[in-house]
């Protein structure tokens, strides 16, 4: 593993690290932030997975998420959202291949070899972060934006007692009915729609849903909320009479300026849920 | 006047907005934030000056201003650091020309006809805020980064009874005796130093000091303290007995993730005197 850089932040440290993944087949870059509380000893961790286009980055210095996690005695890892380099398949649209790897391990030709992120962010990096910083693996929480959103949801309700709650910020709720979906789970994972369930929070929440809280926020003004389908996901925890949190945030678009406005919450959400 | 974006943040609004400047002589972006308490009248406001390169958007998405400003009902006006265009003049070098304006007016050739950078802040862009938004005029503070942090210092000195408070991060203290300074003062202002005394926040401050409370932090850590030079500063407030408070703050360095670290004590201390 190699330290790309450490800023001290809020009284921690926010690095951000590289190192050879075997999930990825490639080098993989991480942001993490670790709080004071840190040096005496490990602390619970919250997951941040990251949105189309995004890398490693963009939560790390546009969600604020440092103020509030440093505030609970809390690390945030923020994963990149797929397999990078010159050797990994790519295309050109900006929601399929790099920075759009939707959580999901594929099994389909060019991405089989590479886009394996549900394993990354599920199993190795994890195990990396165990090892290598002062992080309670019994102690995690997860969430995400948008893509990251699906993403931590999914990962959520498909790893029982990985995750002690999870929240998400516009998530993508119903890929399998969406353009942002259905296209990227046939490109990753093929065209049998069986293989998708798990990947489909509101199939997953229909299915088997999560033994603890759940926080989601959705903008009403979010411009592609036609394409998130909160309302599936919605039906789905009514249904099932699954503890959860769901709110429509009047006048909220789909930005980071939303992100941050409601990260204060969030945050404070797992801290219950990481410390109680 | 013309809206490049608005998001909704904080119960506020995060705007982007570009007009053309009389000032510079080019059309000039700046990013405003406006309270949920704008709705009902004016508030007061309080300017973010950015350092080298940087746009109106690096501070705007990235020093995590908004959460404190809306807690305090207060706008925040992110100006750019510089004229830009094709038809302006710039150089090669980050630290001279477009994104490096220094908060000065030129007189040399070829930055004289657009970077009047102070003029902008002091003059042109207040009064179309005050005009165009729910900003009010009589309740201004202003702070800034490194070379914005040279900009709030050296505009409150230099406008008495404009700003009510003054705080900077990691400024540049005393350009004059810097190579971030002598340089660009030279290049701007041209080779007699007389005309630079107003734009060093050191000789300034022997000058005629602040009236009202000042705030500084600056990083033991900082990469550039040997440009930054603040001992010339704190030797000038101790000798004029100026109201201040300057710390210098174990480990941080001169990124972002110090600037969003104490973000909310520069925030709550211009709350103080702008609603006191």
């Amino acid at each position: 593993m190699k330290t790309l850089s450490e800023n001290k932040a809020f009284g921690g440290v926010q690095g951000v690290y590289s190192h050879s993944s075997e999930a990825c087949a490639c080098d993989m870059t991480f942001g993490l932030f670790l709080p004071q509380e840190a040096a005496d000893g490990p602390v619970p961790v919250l997951w941040y997975l990251s949105g189309l286009t995004c890398t490693h980055e963009n939560a790390m210095i546009k969600a604020g998420a440092q103020v509030w996690a440093a505030e609970q005695g809390i690390a945030l890892v923020f994963p990149d959202t797929s397999p990078r380099g010159e050797g990994v398949a790519d295309d050109e649209d900006y929601d399929l291949g790099q920075g759009a790897g939707f959580y999901v391990n594929a099994t389909e030709a060019p991405w089989a070899p590479h886009f394996r992120m549900w394993d990354y962010v599920a199993e190795e990096l994890p195990a990396l972060l165990a090892d290598s910083f002062a992080i309670d693996p019994d102690r995690q929480a997860i969430t995400g934006h948008s893509m990251g959103g699906h993403g931590a949801l999914t990962l959520a309700m498909g790893l029982p007692g990985r995750y002690r709650s999870v929240s998400a910020l516009a998530p993508i709720c119903n890929p399998s009915a969406s353009d942002w979906g259905a296209k990227q789970l046939t490109a990753y994972l093929g065209a049998d729609r069986d293989a998708w369930a798990r990947h489909d929070a509101t199939l997953a929440m229909r299915a088997r849903g999560f033994d603890g809280p759940i926080l989601i926020d959705t903008g009403t003004e979010d411009q592609f909320i036609d394409l998130l389908r909160p309302q599936a996901l919605a039906e789905a925890i009514a249904e099932r009479r699954q503890q959860a949190t769901m709110r429509l945030q009047p006048g909220y678009d789909h930005s980071y300026f939303f992100v941050s406005s409601f990260m204060e919450d969030h945050v404070a959400f797992h801290a219950q849920a990481l410390w109680g």
